[in-house]
């Protein structure tokens, strides 16, 4: 039996689109059975777009515009069905006179997932037959539910359909595929895990489907991170395939976020405040595989404190990326403020307050260019800054999209050394100073934090492993550093809650998938 | 039987200072049952710090504080139980000898809730027996469960205790009796609600805990929005309680939205953006009633299109609150940064551009006033505006804390009426005068929005009550209006992503009530 594995990237709410792409491989790949993503015409997360009843309809609906084009084939098709006042997450089976339903069982709310918000859980699963072959269908979650193997193990299934939209995060592909193997030890069917690929705010689709053969080997795999449409048999050759690194990983769904927000959103330039520092410098050069570069703005907005090394480094950068780039010198902009202010100021000393002045007549600058020359401004905030508030609002942290808003500094830098390996475009001199933010004399980020080595060690122990103070004390670390790191990220959440999106790419990313409260006196 | 209720006002995450106010209220009142809200110790929601196990355990603990303090006599306050690895939002039932559980049945995930996320649902309601009295305790969600009366009519219930941390919303305390009588007249019992107070983030919880008698009449009712500690007995007297005008209760919910968030974040000073307009002056009249007037500072911030009635009203306003006044010409300050930005708008046409300018240094000024003066800023957004996007990211938006973020212009004017009427504070001409951003000549809002009556009813109907354009337009609306103030509202979502939080007062209020995505392509 020949299948045509679909690995589409649909558009939030773009019915008709997602359609038409969907409709096209089926039209142009020969195969017995198709496969598309969960909820392929929707998009995922939709969220609170599910209790819009039209909308809903309008989506059953066009799943019959298929059956024209599927003679006697069958399409396997995520979508939600409306009955009797519920809705489900449902794999629509399709031939060219009939439309039948597998609705998903285990609705995941947890993480990223609200599914218990929207969605009733189906009540029963029902091995299908075609072409005398058994198969039995799965979404996302299902593929999960630890007794599946014990419930299967005995039923000869011939093709087991695990069709997902699953998020990606660093090593989530071998979690993949290690659970694959599980299940088909004890099944020892076809398995074929069907992902969705492309960027949705704040989580981005990996795609990387594969087949898993009878003899438990991956014997095909789709691209990571692209659509693609594979036509694969039973008898497909095995192929040992090679993981992409973290580095690569990690810099392909930053990648691929912040493409299809700006190609989904339908944004024509980006603005970027280059500092001479290693995020803005990462963050142009995602934009630069994102957009057409003369779409690229990059700002090198100068104050008093910024070096000459700055400058150079990142009209360098800006040089070797081909992107239009900008010098303005705000010197003059940050003293005739802090003149404006300083009746009110007389009696107060200097402290953070002139530092954030200065990043936020950036963020004013950066936001009048993107505002008269319609685009977008791209934050460079990153995970490890995020976690302990070493940013401004309003500042540093304005945006439409935060591209490499989930990466720790330490994974920034090695990405950075990543790309060079390839490509040697970011000067060796932003990653090797030492990192400031320059806005104070001899500033640097470790004058009031710790190394990145040991504050991104930390921030894993606490956020993405659920650890206790007293637990990463444990490891080794210095009790007053944990205790005064804690307090930061606890101490944060205000800021965080006025982030813009990005995309999630840690075991546990800030915002959508840890939803805490601001006001909270618990601090562990 | 004398039962007390407690109606705290708890402090997220905050179990000493929780149980303590509870213990006082325990130890000055003979009562023979004490009764206290849903999660007392820890505060409504506490979201993600659910996950903390340490901190779970830390609260179960805290529970048995109580015993020595109980004698002969019961308290039933809600908490959370972690039992087998799985957590139960749960009564303790507690006696000096004793603690028992009733988990609560009917998880809610919906709307601001998300219980499902964190709670396992317990899977039987007991009766309890105490001093010969049947006791039924529910816990919030269960209260409003379709079967209630029916599953417990015949069973002589003496006593229905309801412990809830149930947030505000306009007409919510109707809707609450209402379903109290419903159940009453099957269940005869004396029918205790007990609900929460304070202020948390997102939501405002408003008190009003209430007796009802076996006559089926409200007999007893606690104050709207205040923390109270009351003793009632079933013999306790009838007693017609007059409802709150919705300008009241909502003009309360944000004095006490605001003044926890102050409070609870030990919070110094509040800084606010007073522009002679009707939002900032009802938030200025607002902050005066939640913090000391010494420490409310409001800032006239001119532009060249500041009318001279704006200054005066401002003015006018701010000796009448008694509040802190400043006024900064920011004129001089606005050229500056156009001159900086000259080369590169030389070929563009002004725009929104420069209207966006002025309303971001007002932020920058606002917040760097905050930041060396140890406070913060109050944003005066409203629902209207932050519905169609008619205000600037990073400009008039920003903020800690948004006190009206969930009220409608319309309802701002009558609550800003209704002040005049007792406290004739608000200068006539700022309510009478056509609403304008003064960002460029004779501008008003009506400009380019319908009026706020039109345009606040098409948001009730489009986010409030789920109707679509369609049945928007056949209730006698323009359909070209229709359709554009939907398209602005589905446009706007990434601004409001990155807005304050503040207290929801409508049936459905943005952020936590309304999870939508930024990117999406379904226009209704």
């Amino acid at each position: 039996m020949k299948a045509c594995l679909i690995q589409s990237n649909p558009v939030m709410g773009d019915i008709q689109t997602n359609f038409n792409w969907i409709k096209k491989q089926i039209i142009s790949n020969d195969a017995d059975i198709y496969v598309a993503p969960e909820l392929a015409l929707i998009g995922y997360p939709p969220d609170d777009l599910l209790f819009d009843k039209e909308f809903i309809k309008k989506q059953e609906l066009a799943f019959s515009d298929f059956q024209p084009f599927l003679k006697n084939k069958l399409l396997i098709i995520g979508g939600v069905l409306l009955k009797k006042k519920k809705i489900f997450n449902s794999a629509f089976i399709i031939s060219h006179n009939n439309i039948k339903h597998q609705h998903k069982q285990c609705l995941p709310n947890y993480g990223v997932f609200d599914e218990k918000r929207y969605f009733s859980a189906g009540d029963n699963q029902k091995i299908i037959s075609y072409k005398s072959k058994k198969i039995l269908i799965l979404i996302c979650e299902d593929f999960w539910d630890k007794d599946l193997e014990k419930k299967y193990q005995d039923k000869k299934i011939d093709f087991c359909i695990v069709i997902n939209a699953s998020p990606f995060e660093i090593n989530k592909l071998n979690v993949r595929i290690n659970r694959a193997k599980k299940i088909n030890k004890k099944i020892k069917s076809n398995l074929i895990y069907l992902n969705m690929v492309g960027g949705q705010d704040d989580v981005v689709f990996d795609g990387a489907s594969f087949l898993l053969n009878k003899n438990n080997n991956v014997s095909c795999q789709l691209n990571h991170f692209k659509c693609q449409t594979k036509l694969i048999e039973e008898s497909s050759p095995e192929k040992i395939i090679k993981p992409l690194l973290i580095e690569e990983s990690v810099l392909n769904a930053c990648i691929l976020g912040t493409k299809d927000y700006i190609k989904k959103n339908k944004i024509k330039n980006v603005f970027i405040g280059l500092s001479g520092g290693i995020d803005s410098a990462l963050v142009a050069y995602i934009a630069s595989k994102a957009i057409n570069k003369k779409n690229i703005n990059c700002i090198m907005m100068r104050s008093q404190y910024t070096s000459k090394m700055s400058i150079d480094d990142a009209k360098k950068l800006a040089k070797s990326l081909k992107v239009n780039f900008i010098d303005r010198n705000l010197s003059s902009l940050i003293n005739q403020i802090n003149l404006n202010l300083k009746d009110d100021f007389k009696n107060f000393p200097t402290d953070i307050t002139e530092e954030n002045i200065q990043a936020r007549i950036r963020g004013l600058i950066l936001m009048a260019m993107a505002n008269k020359k319609n685009g977008i401004v791209l934050s460079t905030s990153n995970k490890s800054e995020s976690a302990v508030g070493y940013s401004t609002l309003y500042g540093d942290m304005v945006g439409a999209y935060a591209p490499i808003k989930d990466v720790p500094k330490t994974l920034i830098y090695k990405i950075s050394e990543f790309i060079n390996l390839t490509d040697n475009i970011i000067p060796e001199r932003i990653i090797n100073r030492p990192p400031s933010a320059e806005l104070k004399p001899d500033q640097t980020d470790q004058d009031s934090l710790p190394s990145y080595e040991e504050l991104d060690k930390i921030i894993e122990l606490f956020i993405d492993e659920g650890q206790s103070t007293d637990e990463i004390v444990s490891l080794g670390f210095k009790s007053q550093t944990v205790k005064k790191i804690v307090k930061l990220i606890l101490r944060s959440e205000f800021k965080r809650r006025q982030s813009p999106p990005g995309p999630k790419i840690t075991r546990k990313a800030f915002g959508r998938e840890r939803r805490f409260p601001i006001t909270n006196n618990y601090l562990g």
